[in-house]
């Protein structure tokens, strides 16, 4: 049986002048790959007639249509009579979606308009499914063998709608192809490097398995996917082939999971009982920030201190004011005085700092914007490293994060190997 | 003349099976409603040549086409043959697109591989544009009168040549309609009760204008915008009808531009020429992360103690441990003991603590997850004041470091009402 071609419209005019992002299309991706579908397409219009009816007309090859966005109380005007129109049908009075607006605005304790009324007017072909999250219709319409799903745009009633509801259906109707993947984030290497690297292996690759390269802020995620009817086997050649690139490339790999770097630093801490603390300059506090948005990082996480200005680097962090006289404050000294202050300030394991020239302007010609140290200090003394993130501003920012959480693991990982008699599983493939 | 169409292609497996969120559409859309044109459609699609050559080809209709994706090392082995294909066109070699992936490469100190040498072969027939943001090309082609512009996907790359180079091509070769919007950002009331203060004004706007609203933690950004052929009269009358507003809603207002809440104190502090540093206990370096995303924020910007841990609000912040002990970390005491202790740590004019606890665990019956206490310290003393920001912990940290600043921009203005002798452009409209 051959694969099935779903498509998405998306409709709205909010999603074509910037004003929402459309993360319908990638949660609505995820959901159907998961379950063995494949999105094939995404297209999103604007709210009129005419856009909509092309939108339509367009995925006429497809076998599912899943249609979002639209139905809200003030956009229905032009969604619900294109649909009728596109279907060769009317607008008819529906009594479930009526009572499901009534019981919705009982719930809430408002009072409802002429406009929620006008919600319960559907297309008499289409079959209604009841949408328990808000006073928008699902409604379920075909056209020459081609099955629409009409749901609203607002992202928590669509994902409600879909797992409930459609999801079930869509299961039922059409034949899935079982899909698995699993996830290598790398860092430490470019795209091109890392492509060349594993070249061999990946033209080696069985059909139904493919390769994604997803760069980001110096790291490169690589997703390794397929679908195939044996499930087992499908599961049982991942877990080969991401055994074979582990051999190829480990030095670079810091998580076999979908996660941030902090994430894994954070795991390895955690299995250890150590702690570290941030002494940050031109990373301004992200350091800090992207720890603090895992829940329990307090437990690994002492604090930051943000040296914005040059003499709280010798006042907070104990770090000679000759020392930055002489050598300058984006430098070797100053960072390698940073991190240790900072982890004797803190009472920290680990103390990890970075100084640099974010841009965009400061730049020298010894230290162009861009310019980063990091360091960090441990037990065993203090290593630091001196990088160019190119010129802007926030790229400069994430990077310098990244790869002070990158420098951070590896020096975990050389202070205290592994924990005696534990094997680590949260911590990646680093043991 | 009449609008031209403008249409929307993403190139990228990723963006349909949900592993990457679809950015750069929307900021397409945004920038070019800005520049007086209007993005019609937008249809993503898969690294396949069938699904490329659809794609195109179902662009014919327009008369600009912005192509992003599929340009990076890896994926370009799919779109630019496909390209060629349908242009009618062959690879070649490009000195000016191996000359600037060399330059790139020598910035960052890397060698380059043979594969980067591949990204400057070219459809010969295409116009190619420097992008000195990253590797991949940007390049122009048409097609029986329809423009054709390549982008690389990486978001910060796709803006940084758009910006730079394709839209005053764009600008150059189309008819815009004059488009102008003025933003309102307030904060301190919610988008329903917003929007009841100010229905007479809004019912009462002139047709070619719309105002749109667009809350986020705790904000609620008001976006008045249309499009005239007479920019002047366009101009006029939105200055005419912010102004009513203005009159209306004032205590809200933060700013009378799109800019985040930081951008204001950023502003009204370097006016005075005064500073500010922050003590961050749940915030965790949030506050002092998006200060120094404004370049020259070392101008008002001191530093941060992110002081995770319990006893570093002692010993970095001299906190007396009595008053922890008392009173318990999330406290009045214990934030304006920690406002007050940086302020004289890091020698601000200002500063600024929070304490509270960002969830999902660590609430109590006194203080549930949310409760967040927020404390500012001037020459005048200490003000601080208790909120509950919800149960997510992305949300409380965000809207934490909103209301922060609100409360350390209502310090300023109370301390400092207006320099002698001056106006305050960049102020806003708390002058």
């Amino acid at each position: 049986m051959g694969r099935i071609i779903i498509k998405n419209i998306s409709i709205g005019d909010e999603l074509l002048i910037g004003q929402v992002i459309n993360t319908n299309t990638a949660w609505l991706g995820e959901q159907l790959s998961s379950a063995g579908f494949q999105l094939h397409s995404a297209l999103t219009v604007g709210d009129s007639e005419q856009a909509i009816l092309a939108a339509l007309q367009s995925c006429m090859d497809a076998d599912l249509v899943l249609v979002t966005g639209g139905l809200g109380p003030t956009a229905d005007d032009i969604t619900k009579p294109t649909v009728c129109k596109f279907f060769g049908t009317e607008l008819e009075f529906c009594q479930a979606a009526y009572d499901n607006v009534v019981s919705i605005f009982n719930r809430r304790g408002f009072p409802m308009s002429e406009r929620n009324r006008g919600q319960a007017m559907l297309p008499r072909l289409c079959q209604y499914i009841l949408n328990t999250y808000g006073t928008a219709p699902c409604m379920w319409l075909e056209k020459n063998g081609v099955v629409f799903a009409f749901m609203p745009g607002v992202p928590f009633e669509m994902k409600g709608i879909f797992t409930d509801e459609l999801l079930p259906r869509i299961k039922k109707r059409f034949h899935s192809v079982p899909y698995a993947k699993r996830v290598i984030m790398t860092t430490g290497i470019g795209e091109s490097f890392l492509a060349d690297k594993i070249k061999d292996w990946e033209d080696a690759l069985p059909e139904f398995l493919s390769l994604a390269y997803l760069p980001q802020h110096g790291m490169v995620r690589l997703r390794l996917s397929g679908q195939h009817e044996d499930a087992d086997f499908l599961n049982e050649t991942l877990e080969n082939e991401v055994e074979k690139l582990k051999n190829m490339i480990s030095e670079y790999i810091f998580a076999l999971q979908d996660q941030p770097i902090e994430r894994t630093v954070f795991d390895l801490l955690i299995y250890r009982g150590m702690t570290f603390a941030s002494a940050e300059s031109c990373t301004g506090g992200n350091i800090a920030h992207v720890i603090t948005l895992i829940p329990g990082s307090s437990e690994v996480f002492k604090g930051t201190a943000v040296t914005y200005a040059t003499p709280m680097k010798t006042k907070v962090l104990g770090v000679p004011a000759e020392t930055i006289e002489k050598h300058g404050v984006v430098s070797r000294e100053v960072v390698e005085g940073m991190a240790t202050g900072v982890r004797d300030l803190m009472e920290a394991d680990f103390g990890v700092a970075t100084t640099g020239v974010a841009g965009p302007s400061g730049g020298t010609e010894e230290n162009p914007v861009g310019t980063v140290w990091i360091g960090v200090a441990s037990v065993q003394g203090v290593v630091s490293k001196r990088f160019n993130f190119g010129k802007d501003r926030e790229n400069v920012i994430n990077r310098a994060t990244i790869m002070a959480y990158e420098m951070l693991r590896q020096q975990i990982l050389s202070n205290c190997p592994s924990p005696v008699g534990a094997t680590e599983q949260q911590a990646g493939p680093c043991s």
